[in-house]
């Protein structure tokens, strides 16, 4: 795969084959419509939030164009492993398994040096653990509670999650950006005093 | 405007108005399920498309972060002014001033600095005259008509649209990237010999 025009159409395969991504839905709804969202338009939100927030990381400097590179391919891995559900348990216990397959095959289709490239960027995504990584997270759960709040707590109600699972689930925002966790902290108690997520059960 | 807790309301102000581009719908088809793509979904595909081909460029080096910056925020004017498909030249004739207003009313929910850096960005995309903007361009056109190609030339077929205007509008790929254009011939040649786009009719 050496000369221009063979790099050029293994990366159109690539081009293709990901255009499945935009087929694939989550749990949170659109505000508009109230439809399933679905991943690529997610990516594509995710990505809008890292140049627009950047400025609220903790970790500074940041290399913003290698958070970009890593948001807008993070959840290419679902066109075979399809999405987890943020508080699915059970299905959270081989996701990473079924998304490092699909990552082989999917980011495969590239030029070896590209399939490396994304690979590097998908793993450091999953580890969470250089500042760019952090932050992505941070926006990446940030995200969907946005919406969950825009949606009086759609995804939420609909899978009897409580205040106190959201707020497990997600104060890993504070490691990228603790501004970005106080605003999420006052948007959880706005949609609960609203009655869009039930508190934590008394036992 | 000047604390950090007052620039993220503002700033997630501008996250939740842009969902809206979820929701408006363009020409071409997705490749699975057939139904209309919208704004969001592209803005991601074309975003994957820049990191993947950027080698393609005849302008080197690039700003990739920049392109990226043009490619996320392009299309958000259509929220307030709508998809112009690209060969409805009644439509084009007031568009730019059409998204001009919306640019001012959406980029300016944003703290000033923040308004005036994305304006600057969609100024630079819709003037094509940067090597940034001449490569994002060339992926902008490139985007729909492989999309065409993989949907039996949807979007062509439904407006009439022949080869001989597919070729005169998307001639200026060769601006950015003299081997996507070449590429975009074959696929061109391709969709006439499989009926997909009708050839330059016969006075």
């Amino acid at each position: 795969m050496d000369s221009a025009a063979d790099r050029l159409a293994a990366q159109i395969r690539f081009i293709i084959e990901v255009d499945k991504l935009k087929e694939v839905f989550r749990q949170t709804l659109v505000t508009q419509s109230r439809r399933a969202e679905n991943s690529a338009e997610h990516s594509w939100h995710f990505a809008l939030m890292i140049i627009t927030l950047a400025e609220h990381s903790d970790h500074q400097p940041l290399d913003v164009l290698r958070i970009l590179k890593m948001v807008l391919i993070h959840d290419i891995v679902e066109i075979d492993a399809g999405d987890t559900f943020a508080y699915d348990t059970k299905n959270m216990a081989d996701q990473h398994e079924r998304e490092s397959r699909a990552a082989d095959r999917i980011f495969g289709l590239l030029p070896p040096d590209q399939t490396a490239e994304f690979r590097a960027l998908w793993d450091e995504f999953e580890a969470q653990a250089t500042p760019e990584a952090k932050f992505a997270a941070a926006c990446d759960r940030f995200h969907p509670m946005l919406l969950n709040c825009l949606t009086e707590g759609h995804a939420w109600r609909k899978h009897g999650i409580t205040q106190d699972r959201v707020i497990a689930r997600n104060a890993h925002i504070a490691k990228g950006s603790t501004e970005l966790w106080s605003y999420a902290v006052s948007m959880i108690d706005n949609a609960v005093a609203q009655g869009h997520l039930p508190p934590k059960p008394t036992s």
